[in-house]
């Protein structure tokens, strides 16, 4: 056999078991993706998606957790479809560091909980985004119980995403997709500041 | 000291942690960036670097190599802005192991290739995703050493988002930010196909 043959033998065999894969793979249904980790990538992973969503006419949730005090490319982008495709909601106060006072904090996340929520028992909505819902999850700012029942019960057919470091296991549990997002590296650590397009 | 007042103090001093740490970054340049690994989520976030990006004006490029065969959402989301923010450029053949003809899967990658060496040479571009280019590097469709060129001599503050997974050494090693997005589950595993709005 020549190369070019065993080439296309090689592939052709590629292409019966990816073939097979996808035809086990059969089910049709919403799913709970959860990206997590150290790394970039959880939240404009979270955007990716809906984008995607939003190219297959899907009616789409968002709720920014905890970045609420400084504007950012992807709100300023997406607000352009609000009530247009996606409603866009971002908690009321900053970065918990910022507020100084867990009261605050804690009401301004279950603020923005109670909008999620909504959401999850809304099956007008195909996708719904909860942004660094796992930081108000790790600090205890919105009990997990109540999270988790929501995810429970949602639509069959809507597609969740959450993201944001520590996912906690119990979630990662009823997931359906989970990535850790790993650093390798970071520019940060080479002195660079976070970058409009890139961070924020 | 009570509670709230324990609280206020661990904030304040995580507070001045971060903003030395956020105050020692300070450079501004165009960054590169590497998602790899096997896990969901590489060529999401490039997307939604893309989202923020437009989100600042950017004018941006995007070149999708190897996924030319089915349309995706994210293709059909981000044509609305072809020549209104975004030039979007999708490789001609689908994956590989679907034309089994070696020499056209390098000549389909590299006509993709020739589009995306234009756009990092020109310097109208601030943002330019180079979808799943990894994998045309890792069958050696594309020579290595003509990206890191093109990248090494790309303007300065162009941002440049590299996908796929098998990431060349030598790419990592030029790239400011690189994250390995690893599996911790996938919803293929359980027998569910790939979504709308999530994997397409």
């Amino acid at each position: 056999m020549d190369d070019a043959a065993r080439y296309r033998d090689r592939m052709r065999r590629k292409k019966e078991l990816v073939d097979r894969r996808i035809a086990r793979a059969t089910i049709d249904r919403g799913v709970l993706v959860v990206n997590t980790g150290n790394g970039k990538g959880k939240s404009s992973s979270g955007f990716g998606m809906l984008a995607r969503s939003l190219g297959h006419g899907f009616h789409c949730g968002v709720v920014q957790f905890i970045k609420g005090s400084f504007s950012t490319g992807e709100e300023a982008f997406f607000r352009r479809f609000d009530g247009d495709g996606v409603d866009y909601h971002v908690m009321g106060e900053g970065f918990t560091w910022e507020t100084q006072d867990r009261d605050r904090d804690i009401a301004a996340a279950m603020a923005a909980w109670d909008i999620a929520e909504q959401m999850l028992g809304d099956a007008s909505y195909d996708f719904v985004l909860l942004d660094e819902l796992n930081i108000a999850l790790t600090k205890a700012y919105v009990p997990l119980e109540r999270v988790l029942a929501a995810l429970a019960v949602r639509p069959g057919r809507q597609h969740v995403v959450i993201t944001g470091r520590g996912a906690p296991d119990a979630l990662v549990a009823v997931a359906d997709t989970v990535t850790e997002m790993r650093v390798v590296k970071h520019a940060f650590q080479a002195g660079i500041r976070a970058q409009h397009g890139i961070e924020l």
